[in-house]
């Protein structure tokens, strides 16, 4: 232990500037630090030329997450997208000009229900939205014949998609794989299982896909926000090959209570979902701060 | 304001029976209320002939709660069981006799790897576990042809299961559904996708069939373990219908992250999952602590 | 890494007798381990007649945790016990047969006040209480003189108290020290303040008391309900000696925010609080509901 | 419910300015919206000439806080600071020069403790520091003589610090109260146990100087940074007045687990310590992450 000869702690002084702010963020303690070294380790990532999956789960679309992903997706910060039914439900409804309202989560719900708004903490969506969506989905739903991965898919609706900030459109534009392993979760799903005629969708494609994907001869990394299936879907696709280079994880679960949103990074070591000597470092933080703060300074700092 | 007239929290004394317990625990305040709560909601759901689906994510299985499902399966305590491709992974692991091996979370998880341990949390499970289970499982996936629910398939495992023990075999054996949302989400999965012949599995037939079992003349009640994909595809197949009349849900996740594991459950009642004057509570308590003391009341509670 | 000769989880069966539940707990994974664990711990330290500090920060004694407070003294299943101011004003409440009621976390807080209603969480408590209180405390406290330590000054106040459940009162009898070292971090520290003519408080001379108590020859252990000061003012009394060796911890707290309620017993080793080799788990989990079940064991168990 | 002409969520975008970035957390969702409230309430706090409480619990001086607090003295951000005997103690090894280490939160305890090192989650701070805090305070606790409140006595401490980047020292110099209601609960406490004399320090008195402060002709407002006793001790002063006109509360509890750190400010409306229409914030977060952003706001945001 030879701490004397360690580095010291530097008290963090206010910034008005992000870089300076995370940067100095390296130097401190808990989860300060911890961002400082997730922001490094995402530079370190695209740097690198790694292929870099990215994991969304959480209603982070609802809660203004939204042109962080496409912004990853236009400037190559990411490859692959992989994220919940319900994420996808939420930018369609953005991408139609809907939108979400800022709400209260301290309010009678059956007042809500009676009043058409549904809740999601403290963001409100007009039942309208979804009638809407049903409009705009239901006949390419229809219309599609044939097996399809989510990937493919989601193609078909960023296809449609006029608004320039949808990143399922930028995301079929520059053929960018968004793997939905809950779509059948989601008020999406539902459309597909009512509203299909020869459609299908074929989840285990997906996973062969994922796999394909981890056969590159490339360094590799992961950036894990909120954990859920999205994060173990792309995990597991590792466990053939050998292991993520570099990974990140945003989560306010912990890993006391056992369960895979929660775990560690050091635990997917011994499953060798990363490699003995990745770069890995989670940030126990409400990814609303952390994923803007992160994301930024990945996009300003020289 | 009535409280003078209210009731009195009566201090709880020490007892060595879990009903007498557990009734104590109702007079308290925080999760012990709670607890005792939820545990009168499920036992009224099983006495209205409620039909009762029963939600698990996390960990559960290797964490020791598989006898909890099979005897509830056995005892009508069940009507339908949603949950993760890894309970069932790890379930078939227990059926075929390997088990789980009580480990540590504080250890070197390269040197774990190493010897072909995995971890979850406090679990150990050796590498040799999932090669049993592909030799069981891969001769199944590639004999089974046609397209199957979820729950169809598990059946044909749990029909080949010899285990008296095994949830599986006694779901095929009383035609109980076990659906799995993210069958593909786990190594089960991941056989799936590469033995498969003429094996489909269709996740969007799963989610026809929920809607379908939504569609009774029945009361309907809702025990949710650790959120998840479970919680949230069984409280969407309610969407189309009135709403659970009863939901206890057990998690560690808190509001404020804004993510669904932790969402309240007065927030479904904003989206009509919930019937405005259901009877629901929530527990925040690790669901190995929970569960089996919430279900012991259930079960010997005359 | 032998796990093969390892220990098996044993999936848990439903009981309805708390001893054979907690048993199982320890043969299971997660926080109903680490339960079973404790109940263990502490049976050993009262079996090994080890000289007991019980500490409870957080609101306990209106969630009605009391009796186990007075029953732990009684059968000598601690020997001092360590807890906030506002614990203390609760005990006394109660004692004075004012009670506190079952209330709603849900409400509208404004109103509560308008109605003279204090909340903590879901309990509620009428401003009555505290006008009782003083008319209680205020002429003990006018009336003592000199230098008193904290627990002197309880005894004087459990003297005049004829509620036999108090613990107070048990405490003044068996001449049990409670230490409050936030006694002035409450109402009661409020009465303090305003009605003492010649009453001095020293919290100094608590911590001399607190030192004078781990130069026993006995061996310690240590029994951590909620963190906070009484935790802090416990281990730091053991600075001086050789370290506690046991200790069990109930926290909903984490340590990965880096506080010291959260903080791992592991962590204080670091500091020789606790011994190298002393017996020591944490479980998180809500008091409320691991208090009950954990005394209940050690108070059933043979 | 008139959501439809509420406000739109703004997805935010990418900033490299903390002001922009901040703004823009406002119309998001979840703690970043929350964060964003925070921040201009803080700023209202300040332009109103309010009185403020800034109240500071955890282990933010070893974790790097220590500047803010500084600055905030500087420029008239606080007008008093309440906090833990912890905080102080690491206030004076900052302040000797000695400073605190990046550590790790995975490491062997025992080691360390062999090797003198002391741990704080992932800080390390060696035996030494305590050596030098003992031979530094000891000659200054055993000449005071007299009744000192803590805050009295802390600026004897600050009186002797050379450092410039002192808040003990600036609180001296510019006679700012800080108020240590847990001194005694830190290994300065133990100090002054053992090497007073003469002195005596009265945490009784600090309630009464904490009710005097509470009776000006002003509006108020409280900073909460994490909880605990700074929290309490602080809203409790107000019981007696007409309540607090602004909060802001940073912390990483939780309500549902009942005790006071994770207490929301609208139960304190219930108790009159917050005015009925106080404005009012709880930010999620880890501190050292939160108090950086929203000070920094505060600071350079016109």
């Amino acid at each position: 232990m030879e701490h004397e000869n360690g580095e010291k702690i530097e008290p963090i002084f206010p910034a008005n500037n992000v870089i300076d702010l995370i940067d100095a963020f390296s130097n401190t303690a808990f989860n300060a630090k911890r961002m400082g070294e997730a922001a490094k380790i995402y530079k370190e990532m695209v740097e690198s030329k790694s292929f870099i999956f990215f994991t969304m789960a959480g209603a982070m679309i609802p809660a203004g997450m939204r042109l962080i992903v496409t912004d990853a997706m236009k400037n190559g910060f990411l490859d692959v997208f992989v994220t919940t039914g319900a994420n996808i439900v939420h930018e369609v409804v953005e991408s139609l000009g809907i939108g979400h309202y800022k709400g209260d989560a301290n309010v009678d719900d059956v007042e809500l229900a009676n009043s058409n708004i549904n809740r999601i903490y403290d963001v409100f969506l007009p039942q309208r939205a979804f009638e809407e969506l049903e409009n705009f989905v239901s006949p390419i739903i229809s219309e599609l014949d044939g097996k399809y991965t989510t990937f493919e898919f989601l193609w078909e609706i960023g296809k449609r998609i006029e608004d320039k900030n949808s990143f399922l459109r930028i995301a079929y534009e520059r053929k960018i794989p968004i793997f939905c392993p809950t779509l059948h979760d989601s008020i999406l799903g539902l459309h597909v299982a009512i509203y299909r005629k020869k459609l299908e969708i074929d989840l285990f494609k997906d996973v062969y896909s994922m796999l394909d994907l981890c056969y590159q001869k490339k360094k590799f990394g992961v950036v894990i926000v909120g954990g859920g299936v999205p994060k173990n879907f792309t995990l597991q696709a590792m466990l053939l090959n050998e292991g993520f280079d570099y990974a990140i994880q945003i989560t306010t679960d912990s890993p006391h209570w056992g369960g895979l949103s929660g775990a560690t990074l050091e635990e997917a070591k011994s499953w060798c979902k990363l490699k003995e000597n990745a770069k890995a470092v989670t940030v126990y933080c409400d990814a609303t701060i952390a994923l803007p703060l992160i994301y930024s300074y990945l996009k300003f700092k020289d």
